[in-house]
């Protein structure tokens, strides 16, 4: 398979400033996207900076979801790496930049040098 | 400033199986490396996959540091987000491929695209 490991980086330029500061509104939106690309997420830590900025990680069966603001500058930084190809990573990339209002951004996809032998790999949460 | 956002990811081959499946030494390790390349870590949070596997995502006041194992194929995922010019994500990889017995690793980094008033923005962990 060609879809082993797939990491998408996200740049979000001329956000909505204050979706960006809004913790709240990204827990959410977070979670959203991860269950847009396909994957389960299994925990999410959010952590809000003084005076303003926050990032979020998201824990996924299928590896993470990051992201980080700066309100002030209208800017997020987003990476999405997810492992199988049942994962459509783009797909949670799309979902933020809508949701937070981007007027311009950047995405870069490449695929990880993973072992063959992961695309085999079996898995599961823990219970 | 050419060092607002530097990305580094890291994929490290045949590394130690037992390490790649120790919970507790990757939380150890991962603290480590934090330390090692100079940034706050505010929140560390990892997952142990059945039968194998381990993910560790950390917080840090200047991004994050992430890592996926496989240890059935000896092979981690890492990834090294760092803003500001006092961190060295760099030193974070280097910490990580050593504490992982990596006999081989391929890593690249690049400069994320954000925006140049970045590198004066002041932002604290809250307390």
């Amino acid at each position: 398979t060609d879809m082993v490991g797939k990491h998408c980086i996200l740049e979000l330029y001329d956000c909505d400033h204050t979706k960006l500061n809004d913790e709240a509104f990204l827990r959410t939106t977070i979670t959203t996207a991860a269950k847009r690309a396909g994957a389960t997420l299994l925990n999410l830590i959010t952590h809000r900076f003084e005076p303003q900025g926050v990032t979020g990680l998201a824990l996924l069966a299928e590896s993470h979801l990051s992201i980080h603001t700066w309100p002030e500058n209208g800017y997020a930084a987003v990476d999405v790496f997810t492992c199988g190809d049942q994962t459509m990573p783009e797909r949670a990339c799309e979902l933020l930049r809508q949701e937070l209002g981007a007027k311009s951004h950047a995405l870069k996809s490449f695929q990880r040098e993973t072992p063959a032998a992961l695309a085999t790999a079996i898995r599961h949460p823990k219970a």
